[in-house]
C-alpha cells in the first residue's frame, strides 16, 4: 500500500518541541506557503477571545495569509494586553525569518487559559522550527497542535478544476470540544487551488455548516476556536471568483474533507466510548429540529445512559420535553438504528426493546426521533459521557 | 438531646415496601390529613408530564387535598392512557379506604420512566399502608420517596400566628436533579396553619423562587417534579387570606424550610463531592445574572475542575463568554470565597492564586463573579461533576 501523500504544492510544514507542554511532546508548529495565499477563516463566537484570535480577525480583512504559527500547551487567552503583544511578537519573529510582512503571519494557540505565553522558550526554538520546514512535515505540525487528542487527524483529497489537478489537505485537533465544546478546536486546511478569498470564505462557511457546526454547540465555543483555509493558487488554473461548476467541484471536496475531519473529532471526543448520530425529523422548523437534537446530545443523563449501554429512552423523551420545542408527548417515535424503542410516546414491548438494546452496544449508531410536527430535520454527531471524560477534565492542568 | 418532633396536628403518615423497588426498600408512602386541607402546588414545566402530574394539575383547581399517595421505583411517565387510568385507580382505592372523595387524593410517582405501574403489588399492599398510618410515621414516608438519595431530607419549623403555635414540616427527595435536573424532585410540606389556598399558592411560589428554583435549571425539569403544600387549619387561628403581617411570618418560615430542603438536595447531588454557591453580581439585569450563573453551573468542564480541585478559572471565563450575557472580557473579577483568582479578566499572581486553590479544597465554598456591567445579582447552588455521577447514571436501571 502506498503511503498517503499529504504534500500540497507550495506549502511547507514544521513541528517541534519547544518545551511548552510539560510532557516534552511537539508543541510548536508552522505552516508556510511559498507565495501569499488567499485566506478564509472562522473564529470562535465566544466573547472571551484569545489574543491570537483577536489578531487574526483583524489580519483576515486583507484576504491574504502566508504563514500560520501555532503552539499548543498554552492558549494565550485571558492574558490581556501582554497576550496581544506576545501574539504580535511571535508572528513578527516568524515574518522576519521568512522575510515576509508580519501581517501575513497568523498566530494560533491552544492549551491552558490564563498564563502568558512562554516567549523565551518559543523565541529560542524558532530557528529549529525554520530548519525543519519541509513539504513532508505535515505530521509534525499535526502533532504540534494536539492536546488531549489521542490520534492525529488529517485528511487529503484531490479534484480537477479546468483540467488541473487540485489538492486539499486538512488537519484538526479537538478532543474536548464535542461536549460541552469548551476545549479548543483548531483546523488548518491548505490547497493549491486558485480561489479568491471572498469566494473561499463562502465555501468554508458552507462546509463548516455541515461539518464543524454539526458537532459544536451553537455559540458555545472555546476562547481559541479557529478554522483557517489557505489557497495559494499553485495548481495554476484560472482564478475562481464565483461559485459556478468549478466552484461546486471544489466545494464538494471541501465538504468531504471537513466532514471527515469533524467525524474524527467526535470519534476522539474526550473519553468517548460511543459515537452517536442524533437525527430529529418531523420537526416544525429546522430551528426546532436543531434545538431538539442538542437537548438530547447535551443531556448528561442521556449521555451517561449511552455510556452504560442502557436503552433508557425515558431520558430522551425527558430531554425533548424540556427542550422548548413544540412536541406532542403522545406522538413521538424513537429508533435506535432501525429498531423502534418508542412508539407514540411509549416504550415498545420488551421483545422489541431487546433489539434496540442490542444497537446501543455498538460503538457507533444512529438515534432517530420523529416528532410528527412538520417536515424539517437536523442531525448532529455526539459522544457518550464516560468515566474517562471526568478523569481527563478533572486533572487537565495538573 | 430531645429528638426532633416532626408531628403536625391532624396529619398521619405511612411508608412501606410494596416490592416496586428491586432492593426491597420502602417504596409506597401516604400522607393523610384528618380534615380536607387547603393545597398549593408546583409542577414540572416539562412538556412530557407523568400521569399523576396531569391528574394533580386538574385536582389542584379545587384548592383542596386530603391525602397524598406516593410511590418510588416507577415514575408512571410516558405510560399513555394506561398511566392515567392507573393513577386514578390508585387514588380511588386510597379514597375508598379513607372514606373520602377521590378528588381529594393526589397521587405522585418517581422512578424509572416508561413502565406501567405494578398495580397488583400496590393494590395488595394498600391495607398494610393504611395500618401503618400514624402521627409519627414521617420518616417512613420520607424513606418511601427516596431513589438515589443517600440520606433522608426532612425539615421542621414553628412560628406563632395570632397567638397560636403553627408548625410546618417538609420532606424532599432529589439527588440527580442538581445537574442536569432530569431526575425527579418531590417535595411534600404540611402545616397546621389556616391559610386560604390562593394565598398559600402565592407563598409557595415565592418560597420556591429562592429555594427549589435556585437549584434547578429554568424549565429543565423532570417529567414528575412536584411540590405540594397542605394546610389543614388545625392550629385554629383565624384564616389568613391575604399576606399582611401574619402572612409574612408564615412566609419566612416557609422560606427557611424550603431553603434548607433545597440545600440538602444539593448536598446529596448524585455523586457530589463539592457544594458550591455561584454568585454573579454587577450584571446588567437579573436575567443576565441568572444566565451567567447557570452557564457556569452547567459547564461540565467547570464542574469537573471543581471535582479535581483545580482552580481552572479559564473555564469559568470561557463559560461566561458563551453565556450570551453582556460582558467585558477585560473587566471581570472572580473570587473563591474572599480570595481573588481573576482580576480584570486575567489570573492573579501565583502567590494570590494559591489562596484560591486552598478554597477549592473545601467541601463547600462560594464563587463570586463580578461583571461590572450593572447592579443586578443572582446566586445558585450547584455541585461538582464526579466519577460517581457517571457511575450512578450509567447503571441506574440495571
Amino acid at each position: 500500500m502506498k503511503p498517503i501523500d499529504f504534500k500540497v504544492s507550495g506549502f511547507l510544514f514544521s513541528g517541534i518541541s519547544a518545551g511548552i507542554k510539560k510532557d516534552g511532546k511537539r508543541d510548536l508548529g508552522l505552516i508556510y506557503s511559498e507565495v501569499p495565499a488567499q485566506v478564509a477563516g472562522l473564529f470562535t463566537t465566544n466573547k472571551v477571545k484569545a489574543a491570537p484570535v483577536q489578531l487574526n480577525m483583524e489580519r483576515m480583512k486583507r484576504g491574504l495569509c502566508q504563514a500560520i504559527i501555532v503552539n499548543s500547551g498554552n492558549a494565550n487567552a485571558c492574558t490581556g494586553s501582554q497576550g496581544l503583544r506576545d501574539a504580535k511578537r511571535v508572528s513578527s519573529l516568524i515574518a522576519q525569518q521568512l522575510g515576509i510582512n508580519e501581517n501575513l503571519v497568523f498566530p494560533s494557540s491552544t492549551g491552558v487559559i490564563g498564563s502568558p505565553l512562554p516567549m523565551k522558550k518559543i523565541e529560542e526554538r524558532i530557528p529549529e522550527l525554520m530548519d525543519c520546514l519541509s513539504a513532508e512535515g505535515w505530521m509534525n505540525t499535526v502533532e504540534a497542535i494536539m492536546t488531549t487528542d489521542t490520534f492525529p487527524k488529517i485528511e487529503v483529497a484531490t479534484c480537477r478544476i479546468k483540467g488541473r489537478r487540485v489538492k486539499l489537505c486538512g488537519m484538526v485537533k479537538g478532543a474536548g470540544m464535542i461536549y460541552p465544546n469548551l476545549a479548543t478546536m483548531l483546523s488548518f486546511l491548505v490547497t493549491d487551488a486558485n480561489i479568491k478569498a471572498s469566494l473561499l470564505q463562502r465555501m468554508l462557511e458552507k462546509a463548516s455548516e455541515v461539518s464543524y457546526n454539526r458537532i459544536t454547540i451553537d455559540g458555545e465555543t472555546s476562547t481559541n476556536d479557529t478554522v483557517l483555509l489557505l489557497a495559494n493558487g499553485r495548481a495554476e488554473h484560472p482564478i475562481l471568483n464565483q461559485m459556478g461548476r468549478d466552484g461546486e467541484i471544489f466545494q464538494s471536496m471541501l465538504f468531504k474533507v471537513c466532514q471527515n475531519l469533524a467525524e474524527s473529532l467526535v470519534k476522539d471526543g474526550e473519553g468517548a466510548t460511543k459515537f452517536i448520530e442524533i437525527l430529529i425529523r418531523g420537526a416544525r422548523s429546522k430551528e426546532d429540529a436543531k434545538r431538539a437534537a442538542y437537548a438530547i446530545a447535551h443531556s448528561p443523563l442521556v449521555k451517561t445512559a449511552f455510556f452504560g449501554e442502557d436503552a433508557n429512552w425515558g431520558r430522551i423523551l425527558c430531554a425533548l420535553g424540556h427542550s422548548g420545542v413544540r412536541i406532542n408527548p403522545n406522538r413521538i417515535d424513537v429508533f435506535f438504528e432501525k429498531a423502534p424503542i418508542v412508539k407514540n410516546g411509549m416504550g415498545v414491548r420488551p421483545r422489541l426493546e431487546e433489539k434496540a438494546a442490542e444497537v446501543i452496544k455498538k460503538r457507533s449508531f444512529k438515534v432517530t426521533v420523529d416528532l410528527y410536527q412538520g417536515k424539517s430535520q437536523f442531525s448532529i454527531l455526539t459522544t457518550d459521557l464516560s468515566l474517562d471524560y471526568v478523569k481527563i477534565n478533572a486533572s487537565y492542568r495538573s
